[in-house]
């Protein structure tokens, strides 16, 4: 017989531009499955679930659901919160108190944990509940999935952003020699990776990507920077806010008390900033730098339809699987063809991708430690949705000259 | 008996997304008058007039020049280059060289300046030239003009980025409290108030926005973020780069020389880092900044319509007007109509416009500084051409508690 009882679904960690379409996809799933009865979300994840700030999202207009896809951040509220074994016991009587048979969490490796967690606790105390974890991170590097929803639409913000800011480079060069794009990932490069997209041809933005797989190597940089300023029209850098030093710190990390969250995950920035006075100081150049923080995450003009699609797919997926007796395992992504592409979801334990980390593999980034390799950009292309958007490109035929020889 | 020769066209200053569209408007409107023989661009402005490199327009597919429109950044290439008297002799001994009869030069108020010095020279030695200067500048600073092509599209980057960077505290502000949005504008907060559009209903983000056309005051900006911090759900802070201080001083200037271009404007930048600092060390709350730098500028996918039309009509308008005789003057747009809303196209001395800038008037500034008014509000909506895309808004209804009184 079926389990009958109520379902309850949370958003975890940092928005993304899809984490909602994964929530309508939880929705709209379980309203076709008659077990199910109230459909409950977290308000503000864990943190508002130990308050008992429960929703009631039957309540919810079918118009309202049917917008999340295209609605970035998390609409339900999110968090990050490491929970205690007190925190712990109280989640699990609230959970009993409401009937919550099927338990869903929206996150990345954290949430993971923290689901894996829960289920065991319900397991030992005979209560009967189906925990499902669907994966969202714009990090990407959750092991045992070709990819995370999140993944696809950040990739895209910074292919278009890198794109766009390198014209801008490429047109003022002679001012702004230097840009140095800093993108988020705190230990994986995966973000910075996906800003060669923006190249069409060869010489086109970004020049150099650095990755916080590879060391950063002050001197090489600055040889590399060096080089493509000679080469002329200008140099594009994409760099992660995660770079690291030989000894493994930080190039520069926040410097407040107040910058560590309780998952002790250190906020980083100021790679940007650093690199362009670096630049100043050693080789006389004029650099800037853009930084778009969380609006690359969050921008929902920059969606990528296949990670839309996806992030959908992989909520329906979880309930569906748990209707039919899955628990304690995450929704992943199997791509199953590359030409044409095509992903299906699969499962792995929680435990296995709790804590887990998947940095960029060594494949995908070149000898030189300073750019993606082709294997990389096959990887990423379809995961960001259709092209970008045709551009004109003159071909500046010159006039002869008349005064100068 | 119309004036026969050659057309000139060059781009300069800071790129926008739609000065290609004002491009695009000079080369179409030019194929149109049989007076206009060759058509033909500056390689990176005057400076690369200066080494007579000029590119041959008619050349290019009607394919490329129907894409520039939709292209960001400067698709000739810029420059800011304030020329010698030197300088100007050796361009107007290209110029003549070149039979440029019809010069146009699309910028901002240091172009103008350059323009109205080109034509007096040419006036002069007896060289007749028409020339005409067409608007461009994300800044919105020029004088003589309702507002600037360029500003509708950086003020749509910015609603849009704000509205989804601001969905993005509400879900984490329990992490991430404070969301400060620095914005381009050196002199004038026109961009910075533009993030107010992202508010759709009372209590949206931003919360706070700051102009330079006001003093910066720590103590008041404390306050400030103190009391929305104790609201509830957040705070998000747009400010302007160009903060400055009661001496008048930046809050945060560039610290090396190679940070000033040619007018001695310098690059200003920091302010975002510095507000988070401060917010961390004097309330203790934790603050993290966005900074898109040029990518607001250069966003191809933020164009607005209204905005991208304007500068194509902009760039016709100054070719139309030559022809008919008009030189030393810039095109400049005039609201006719505000609902519904309509512009047209007029002219002002290139002189007056020159070196002459338009802060934010008092009237679209609140009384407290910290915000825009409604009347600001009014003046900026139609220029980002459509609506924002509608978002999902949940309705949150609770459940009743069980377990916790």
């Amino acid at each position: 017989m079926a389990l009958k009882g109520n379902l309850l679904v949370g958003q975890s960690g940092g928005p993304t531009a899809v984490i909602n379409a994964s929530l309508a996809g939880v929705i709209e799933q379980a309203k076709k499955h008659e077990q199910i009865e109230g459909i409950y979300g977290m308000d503000h994840g864990v943190e508002g679930l130990l308050r008992e700030d429960i929703l009631d999202l039957r309540s919810e207009s079918d118009a309202a659901v049917s917008l999340l896809p295209a609605t970035p951040s998390a609409a339900l509220g999110s968090c990050r919160k490491k929970l205690t074994e007190d925190d712990y016991e109280k989640l699990l009587s609230i959970l009993k108190a409401h009937n919550v048979r099927y338990l869903f969490y929206i996150g990345g490796n954290d949430s993971a944990d923290t689901c894996h967690r829960i289920g065991r606790l319900a397991d030992e105390a005979g209560w009967e509940m189906r925990v499902v974890g669907v994966p969202k991170t714009v990090d990407n590097d959750l092991a045992y999935t070709d990819h995370c929803p999140g993944y696809g639409s950040v990739a895209r913000f910074n292919a278009l952003a890198t794109r766009d800011a390198g014209l801008d480079t490429r047109a003022l060069y002679s001012v702004d020699t230097v840009k140095i794009i800093e993108t988020m990932g705190r230990n994986a490069g995966w973000i910075t990776a996906a800003t060669a997209l923006a190249r069409e041809q060869a010489d086109d933005p970004p020049h150099l990507v650095y990755l916080p797989e590879r060391t950063f190597d002050r001197e090489r940089f600055l040889a590399d920077v060096k080089r493509e300023v000679e080469r002329g029209g200008g140099c594009v850098v994409a760099v992660c806010e995660g770079l690291r030093d030989a000894g493994g710190e930080p190039l520069v990390a926040f410097k407040h008390a107040v910058g560590t969250d309780s998952f002790g995950h250190k906020q980083l920035g100021g790679v940007g900033d650093y690199l362009v006075n670096l630049i100043a100081e050693q080789l006389g150049i004029k650099a800037r730098f853009d930084k778009a923080g969380t609006i690359q995450r969050s921008f929902g003009l920059a969606q990528s339809d296949v990670d839309v699609a996806e992030a959908k797919m992989a909520g329906s997926a979880a309930v569906r699987r748990a209707c039919d007796g899955v628990t304690d395992q995450m929704v992943t992504l199997q791509r199953v063809s590359q030409n044409p592409y095509r992903c299906e979801t699969a499962l792995a334990p929680l435990e296995d991708v709790a804590n887990a980390e998947r940095p960029v593999p060594d494949e995908f980034i070149n000898e030189q430690g300073n750019y993606v390799t082709p294997a990389f950009l096959d990887y990423v292309r379809p995961l960001i949705g259709g092209p970008l958007p045709p551009y004109a490109r003159l071909n500046m035929t010159r006039v002869a000259r008349q005064v100068q020889s």
